[in-house]
């Protein structure tokens, strides 16, 4: 292969269609950004947005914009957005609570269409909430249900008929590694259980196709790949077949069939609105909004070839500037095989981590060791790829991340 | 009693300790609002607070907010500024999700900690979205428990040793009936029953004291009296006694003891912190912020005088100028058995509150003939109770209800 230089990144900068994208969104000077994964960056038409919402809709209408603006129609105007960037059809998905939340409806769905079966199957290194909400729920039951954790490698043998459903992130939080959602979810319906996927790095940055894959339920979340701010509310997909035979047990009452008839019973909605709670929050609704529109605006399979090509350049760049300085690559190098996310191992990760924060480039640390970086096509450059990879090397050639700063552990990491 | 006037209304303006308060909220022109105990007002530092979080924060600071702007505090900093307007604890509150999701995390806690006992008791016609989620609850659960439902006089009376937990609002949506919290609680206690109280409708308007009252938990609501803005985060009370005693279920990664350590395990935070479930709406925890200040920044025991003033006031004047034209005072004459709001009620409710919306005298309907007036004591005179008055009369006198538009149900009622 021939040596990377950073004019190549440049050309590549100047073919992208997407180029454009990156003047739609307000980011800080001198900063490259690498975490979108976990908060991804402000939309320009936000902060304009939020104002006319806060100050001519709650404002000056009060009250009365729950008609007049239509706030009581955005879970569900919102959820068909979203639909459209993850292969649901409209009124598969609506926008509530966060993400922890919607799974609990979803998984205790799952276990009431599969009342023989009692476990449901995981990755042990999915995201933890995730496995937290599933401990909950088991433990709030108190009917015997089990959490299997295996290895990525053992899901399909680990499914039987015992399994009501299998929960899953579709890219791994850590390694990037991305699973094969129609191959697993069919290998669910074979053996009888039900199939749940957490699209929170997916939604937004991949080509997702739920139905085209026969999944049963989904949640995922607003505020990364999604830029709808930070703890943005969530969506949940619940597919056509499974939605009038399941009333979910977060019975708030906009997920009544008639919330302002005040009813002492609790009648669910048709179709995905049962999967409303209590009341949405508005101003948090409509940053959410602007980020969708964003997403909408572009075609997904450009943007998932660029996803894969920044990765891919990010890995090649590491590993020619980098080399001989302890780092190893945890992400598949395959693309086809990765989110939009490029991760490394290195013994001092978290103050190496500190340390390229501190020189302007911001990407994550998990524990115990790895050094995660991730990708948003919308607003990322090839030259930015480049540029964090030297940031990277000289954190590593200066042993810039000995200093005793860059040691102490922050409250988020 | 002698004939009321405006001048009289006047009078109380001038002599108001909290008169200045108005001009902390951005009230539109021409409406005297009275719907503050459903969507409270924008205060007026709220636009620039959220501008900054999005742009200051979000924007600039990325990711790097979460630790730099105290993002991951947000929750138990705001509730501990709760605690402070409902006579709880440090450490006993904290802001997460809606008011409906946080009751479910504290029944589900009064369940547990009764396992003998199978009954959640309540009012007939409390808020129906605390019904729907105690059912939601009893349904998962299939363990037998029943909601029991009995008017308001025959709670007492009917508590016994199969009461797990009395759940009530402290006030009643409609009749705007007050609780005794203390009492009721003590009669709780006294059979061996938990005491849950929903506070959407008192906090920040009226002086509760849940530790004097011996309360064992409580929710509330962020967008009506504590002008949190459309939807903003709700807030969950936990006794310090009953802290270390249950892992509520919705065990979301933020309520774990180290969310950053990533186990596979959920470990709950100690104290208040496990109520937490996942990522919360920053940018509406932020508006939220901006309403507490506000409450904060009075004393209760005037803020409860003014409502009661307020609330009384308006009663007479229409009693007043209103005689003849078909109302009745549905809420309790007693000011100190009424929280801040008074509701009549009207053969011709429904289109009798559209005519006195389009007069600009915003209040609201609730089924099946009650007219609901919230009178929030940041920022409504006295004349405006009064012109209030004035323009109910004129809808009735002139039979203006009669216009067909008036008839037409709108989505939000």
């Amino acid at each position: 292969m021939t040596r990377l230089t950073r004019d190549d990144c440049a050309a590549l900068d100047a073919a992208d269609p997407l180029a454009d994208k990156r003047r739609d969104f307000a980011l800080p000077d001198g900063i490259i950004y690498l975490d979108g994964n976990s908060l991804g960056a402000l939309p320009k038409a936000t902060p304009a947005r939020l104002a006319a919402v806060i100050s001519d809709e709650w404002g000056a209408d009060l009250i009365t914009s729950w008609n007049k603006h239509g706030w009581i129609d955005l879970p569900r105007r919102l959820g068909d957005k979203i639909a459209r960037l993850v292969g649901a059809g409209s009124g598969e998905v609506v926008v509530a609570d966060s993400t922890t939340i919607n799974l609990f409806k979803v998984l205790a769905a799952a276990l009431k269409l599969k009342p023989g079966r009692r476990v449901i199957l995981s990755e042990r290194d999915n995201f933890p909430t995730d496995l937290y909400i599933a401990q909950g729920l088991i433990g709030l039951l108190g009917q015997g249900h089990e959490l299997r954790l295996v290895a990525s490698d053992a899901l399909s043998a680990s499914l039987d008929e015992n399994t009501a459903a299998l929960m899953l992130s579709h890219v791994n939080y850590r390694t990037g590694a991305l699973h094969d959602m129609a191959a697993l979810t069919a290998a669910a319906h074979q053996r009888g259980a039900l199939a749940l996927w957490d699209l929170a790095h997916s939604a937004g940055v991949l080509a997702v196709d739920l139905n085209a894959a026969d999944a049963d339920f989904a949640v995922g979340c607003g505020y990364k790949f999604l830029n709808g701010g930070p703890g943005a509310p969530a969506f949940v997909f619940v597919a056509t077949r499974h939605q009038e035979h399941f009333v979910q047990p977060l019975s708030g009452w906009l997920g009544h069939a008639e919330p302002f008839a005040f009813e002492a019973a609790y009648r669910p909605a048709s179709g995905i609105g049962r999967y409303v709670c209590g009341t949405p929050p508005i101003l948090s609704m409509a940053a959410l909004e602007t980020g969708l529109d964003l997403a909408l605006s572009v075609e997904s399979a450009l943007l998932r070839a660029k996803s894969m090509a920044l990765t891919d350049l990010f890995i090649r760049a590491v590993e020619q500037e980098c080399a001989g300085f302890g780092l190893s690559l945890l992400s598949p190098r395959e693309p086809m095989q990765r989110g939009s996310q490029a991760s490394f191992t290195h013994a001092q990760g978290y103050p190496v981590m500190q340390a390229l924060i501190a020189r302007g480039v911001i990407g994550d640390f998990r524990a115990p060791d790895i050094l995660r970086f991730g990708f948003a096509p919308l607003y990322l450059r090839f030259v930015d790829a480049w540029d964090a990879a030297q940031a990277l090397r000289a954190v590593l050639e200066t042993r810039a991340w000995e200093r005793p700063e860059y040691h102490r552990r922050a409250a988020v990491t």
